[in-house]
């Protein structure tokens, strides 16, 4: 029997073939310690240069504004309590999103605990935050805004550029979570109006162990992990120099895709859309019609659990019912509670999230599959 | 021209084949977030339990006491911050040494600024800790020490099996920092007596990217990044399934080592460090002469400059003149300073660090460049 069709490219994707060869090349050839002054850590040094350059290049920033971390948590925690702790005299006020991905979420709830007072911004039944409502939630205090570039459930890409208008009168910093739409969709820092950026390498084709914090320059950022002096003292430890390597071959493919790559994702989802709606009475998207990921169809399956569907469904599509990170819980997800969707509508939910190697055969076979889960579910 | 003979293993280790093996499998094959319920997850999932299973293997651990990290200085900051954060009501003194890598230097800086209370202990010449001196800086409000197993420069192993003896009397948590001697040298946590012990995959032969930490069941911890739930709630983040897959290869290959291993490294060692002083008038060894880690000669060359003595042999010998973290400053090692070693003395001093693929043909070759350069910079 054939594997069954990934449709979780949100959760993760496969490691591109070329991004394994930069990989490869530093588990046999390039081990050295970056921070080695002999040829061996020179070459390793090289190595994490050329990375920081194509990633820097895949978001039109500056190479001294990227900080390589661990991964996209890491990344999120470093710009929201780096920035906290750098401005802590200044303001402990801070704002952030109802459907923040936990690895924002979690931070602005630790420094709460600490003493900084957190206000949380609703969405619309799309999932988009209000900059109105942003606007009158700033205050003299408040030192930084994190509101997520594109939902990991839902895919709603959120209206960062006027959210910066707002936040840059007022010299508030703007930090997003761009785990979900880096290497996805085109932008550029400038474009967002953002001044700290989190990239998470596994979600556009490169291994899982690494991500990137976007810092513009100037911005104060004191560093989370202490220790020795590693990536302009913003994150110490030795290099990830494989992983590394491999997330600036991924960003080096993305920039350089073909532009109609998000036109053609965006056809097979619609087309995965379209069939399912055929046949599924009742069928409802959830997110944003249109302000959203090319890859991300959430949909809430009629009269069904989402787990169960998928469950029998099993042998022929491997997508889910929301983040990754929450597949152990069996409680609603929180961005669609956020969006105002009904206990039993969300329960019907399923995350299918498309990818570079999705085929017009995948998108059929995974058509097939789950209108006949939910028949037999339903009958 | 032959490539330099490497003799900067505390620095970082070449891959070995297998663990490089290993990675792959999971850049083409295993790509799935182990968080997912389908069967790329699980078959993700099943690669980083079975890792987990062999790092426990290696230190006589239970499987639930590993938690993988980003690197080895992740594993410090969770140790020290988060056993601080966690008994913070209990008490706010902290002991170290003086010894420590920026990694558990910089995490008890950080605490200091932040209200807590650090003892330093002293080393003495050989760069041990006087357990009469610990005893004497234990106090009622102190929650934890952390002394390092074996020092990445000088190779000096600490006796902590006595220091725990302390610790453990009086309630106070033990930690250590040993990535300089898992995989290097067997021993297991109750050995030691320790609460949290710190792993580093690349010193081992694994790739960079990861690190462990050891947490013995019932140690009070809470997690320093946070977000979903991964690693039991310590340590969030999408699993680095990779570098995870090669750290259990390499820790069960370490762990399968013939015993002789280290007999045999210590051999190549004492060769090299003979051949040296047959030649060398006034060569010094810094620490330990026996309680040191079996591939360690730090040595210092009199009249010369040890970055210049390794400029000069660059073309045939790769080696280091103390930790890579340091080797942009030009300051003298903090850790020959701490063992009494006067400034000329300490400037002289080269690390060579063997390892697994070090032959006889190697040290000779590193040995004649070393005595040549040392000719040339004294005549």
């Amino acid at each position: 029997m054939n594997a069954p069709v990934y449709l979780d490219y949100n959760a993760t994707t496969p490691v591109d073939p070329r991004v394994a060869k930069a990989v490869e090349a530093c588990l046999y050839q390039h081990f050295g310690n970056p921070s080695s002054t002999h040829v061996y850590g020179r070459n390793a040094h090289q190595v994490v240069e050329r990375a920081r350059h194509q990633v820097a290049s895949l978001i039109a920033a500056e190479v001294d504004e990227i900080v390589f971390c661990g991964c996209a948590t890491e990344a999120n925690n470093l710009a929201i309590r780096g920035v906290a702790r750098a401005l802590r005299d200044k303001g402990r006020h801070l704002v952030t999103s109802a459907v923040e991905h936990p690895a924002v979420e979690q931070p602005m709830r630790r420094l709460a605990e600490d003493g900084w007072e957190v206000s949380v911004l609703p969405v619309d039944s799309h999932g988009l935050v209000d900059p109105a409502q942003l606007e009158d939630a700033l205050r003299e205090d408040t030192v930084l805004v994190s509101v997520m570039h594109a939902n990991n459930e839902v895919g709603t890409i959120q209206p960062l550029a006027e959210i910066s208008a707002l936040t840059r009168a007022r010299g508030i910093l703007l930090h997003t979570d761009a785990a979900q739409s880096a290497g996805k969709i085109a932008f550029s820092v400038d474009d967002l109006g953002v001044d700290l950026l989190t990239l998470a390498g596994h979600k556009f084709y490169a291994p899982k162990g690494v991500g990137a914090l976007y810092v513009r320059r100037g911005t104060p950022l004191q560093p989370l992990l202490v220790g020795a002096g590693h990536e302009g003292g913003l994150r110490p430890g030795t290099e990830n120099v494989p992983a590394i390597a491999g997330m600036g071959e991924a960003a080096r493919i993305a920039h350089e895709r073909n532009p109609g790559h998000g036109d053609e994702l965006c056809r097979l989802r619609d087309q995965l859309h379209a069939r399912l709606g055929e046949a599924i009475p009742g069928l409802q998207l959830n997110g944003h019609p249109e302000q959203r990921l090319p890859n991300t169809l959430n949909l809430s399956f009629a009269g069904v659990d989402g787990r169960e569907l998928l469950a029998h469904a099993a042998d022929d599509v491997a997508a889910s019912v929301g983040s990754a990170c929450h597949e152990e819980g069996d409680a609603v997800s929180g961005v669609l509670g956020a969006m105002g969707i009904e206990a039993q509508r969300a329960r019907g939910a399923v995350r299918l999230s498309l990818g570079a190697p999705s085929s017009e055969a995948e998108i059929e076979r995974a058509a097939d599959a789950l209108i006949a889960a939910w028949r037999a579910q339903t009958d």
